[in-house]
């Protein structure tokens, strides 16, 4: 029995390397000699850095870089595929978690040290990158990580403008022209899984300003500070389109990315999915198991076990999903390809207990036991 | 498909039949043609009524009798079988529950009310009793049923002796010559789960006592009565043994249905199995489905999906549990016969929440809908 796994992580609980090779025990309990493999899931958010970095036999660094109001932050990323790759998380240098409730101000917070992890990524010789762009903390549309790669971002005395969205108020150039020349030979794809706009009604600043700490007023001033950058990027680079579909991601980052650099917006799932070949190791597999912390309707929304369920069922393999718990709605994932799913709670528990990881641990590999157990007991029945 | 169902109730949440037509519902989405059967289940504890009255197409009936300390109570019990047998819970009329905490007294709590219930249903032509005698309030020996079915137990003076352990101190005369004369027809099949003698260190007193009110000093002077009382028994009743297995079960009430009556003390589950006749559904089906509240070590002890599974194994039929919840020691039930088990609950939830009856009929049709998919899913694979 060809058996492959992958599991996003159950966050806050089991990395999916974890919940994988939990899995996978359950499996071996009853059938030893199974061959199972192991495959990194993630969705382009918290957890992608770890699960393609363990997943793929790459290595894990660290960083220290300017956090999102200018106090250092250590940032972990991984590089894999012999040195080429880095996998970052933009989170982990200005994500929304490094502020307390009350320091976020997105006027002040800044992705410079987006482009600090880069800068230092570059220098290791990763010339390709594999970014997750979600829980960031800033509005800046990027001009933080662009100044940080030598970009240009001046004022009308050319004096290079500040941090954060209010750099943007006064911003008159835009140069490439003392930036990191390696860039031109980087690639980046970008887990992006929104799709709004840099300006307008469903531009960044009006959809996400809120939960950064942005008020109306702030709202509508980075609003116009984001159309004048896009206005003034777009007289030198061609490629400026702040209508693009996640443009706004990530307080305008999106926007920079697809501007000023070799970059797509894409999918985490697929990015994932592709970067780590897993359609090479199902096309084998007898069975498919995958699964994430809560099977719900969002599951179907392009969530990491239905993109591992649509490739299985190009290959016509049966997929069985675990998750912590799962909702009502979560019916929606067996159109999606997911045969069956179970829940890997053994009776009523604590949110806290469920979640502690060896607890997890185990209640994934007893649950996936009685799976298999079943398998096997049925195998000869019509 | 042909799909047999007895599934033990869930205690508080679910009854038997309950638990099996929820199971039932969730086998119907896949394999709407599929030929179930729904059979009762109980362990000759809380539920026995219930399940077997529904489960065999009998009736329930009620008759007003005297509570263990007199005041009246109504208890409800099952009729079957073309109104030939009774199923009669014993804490219907003389259970620890009827009683408030600070109400329990041995040395007044009465069967009386036991023997009440049998009468009635002696008058409405039952001569087969099927009686669960777990949960008593009472250590009286069963002296108080007895009397309601018109045994003399007299003291010196020739006068009934009082209600309660109380009664046996007095006790000089036991006499069956004004016993109802129907008695002589009837067999008792008295489930009973444990194995106490009547006297001793290991009698219904000492062991039982406690729980039902008595100190130490009442301990010693009941199991002296309890002693005194089998004496007494031995000299005009042949099958007198206080030392049988049982004979101390619900305060001696083992030892009065052994003693006086054509009774037979047999493991609950075994009973329910057979008055059933679960082995003739079980020997036509493909799969066997079980559970109960809560599988664990205890399950392989004799409950009841153990007997369930017990009969499967003599088919070679595959045998699924679900239960509200599965404790780690569950996995003795393997051996015993259960081939796979699952869990009901689908994710982190309260007690209260999980054994609300809607919440848990929809989990039990939610789970076995999954496992049922898988079982389509992989009919084919090796």
């Amino acid at each position: 029995m060809n058996v492959v796994i992958a599991i996003d992580s159950f966050k806050g609980s089991m990395t999916s390397l974890e919940a994988g090779e939990s899995a996978s025990a359950g499996i071996r309990r009853i059938y030893p000699d199974a061959d199972i493999t192991i495959r990194p899931l993630a969705d382009g958010g918290e957890g992608t850095v770890e699960a393609l970095t363990l997943g793929c036999g790459g290595t894990r660094t660290q960083v220290c870089v300017t956090g999102p109001l200018e106090k250092p932050v250590l940032c972990s990323y991984g590089i894999l595929d012999a040195g080429k790759t880095a996998v970052i998380e933009m989170s982990g240098a200005a994500g929304i978690t490094l502020l307390s409730e009350t320091e976020r101000n997105p006027l002040y917070t800044t992705t410079y040290g987006v482009g600090e992890v880069i800068r230092d990524a570059i220098s290791r010789g990763c010339r390709h990158f594999i970014i997750g762009i979600g829980g960031s903390a800033t509005n800046d549309g990027g001009i933080g990580m662009l100044q940080a790669l030598g970009f240009d971002l001046l004022d009308q005395e050319g004096v290079p403008v500040r941090h954060g969205a209010l750099g943007l108020k006064d911003l008159a150039v835009i140069s490439d022209s003392h930036a990191l020349p390696e860039l031109k030979e980087c690639t980046f794809r970008i887990a992006c899984d929104v799709t709004n706009p840099l300006c307008g009604s469903q531009g960044c600043s009006a959809v996400f300003g809120p939960q950064k700490g942005a008020d109306p007023a702030m709202i509508q001033q980075m609003d116009q500070w984001l159309s004048s950058y896009a206005a003034l990027a777009g007289k030198s680079f061609p490629k400026t389109n702040p209508a693009h579909a996640g443009a706004g991601a990530a307080g305008g980052l999106g926007f920079a990315f697809l501007t000023f650099f070799h970059a797509t917006l894409e999918s985490g799932v697929n990015i994932i999915l592709e970067e780590t070949h897993l359609s090479d190791y199902i096309k084998n597999a007898d069975i498919v198991i995958t699964g994430e912390g809560c099977l719900d309707g969002q599951t179907v929304m392009g969530k990491a076990p239905v993109g591992v369920a649509k490739i299985a069922r190009e290959f016509q393999k049966p997929v069985l999903a675990f998750s912590g718990c799962v909702t009502e709605d979560a019916k929606a994932c067996h159109a999606a390809g997911i045969d069956a799913f179970f829940p890997i709670v053994r009776g009523v528990i604590s949110l806290e207990d469920a979640m502690q990881t060896d607890h997890a641990k185990q209640n994934m590999t007893d649950t996936v036991e009685q799976v298999f157990r079943m398998l096997r007991t049925f195998q000869n029945i019509k």
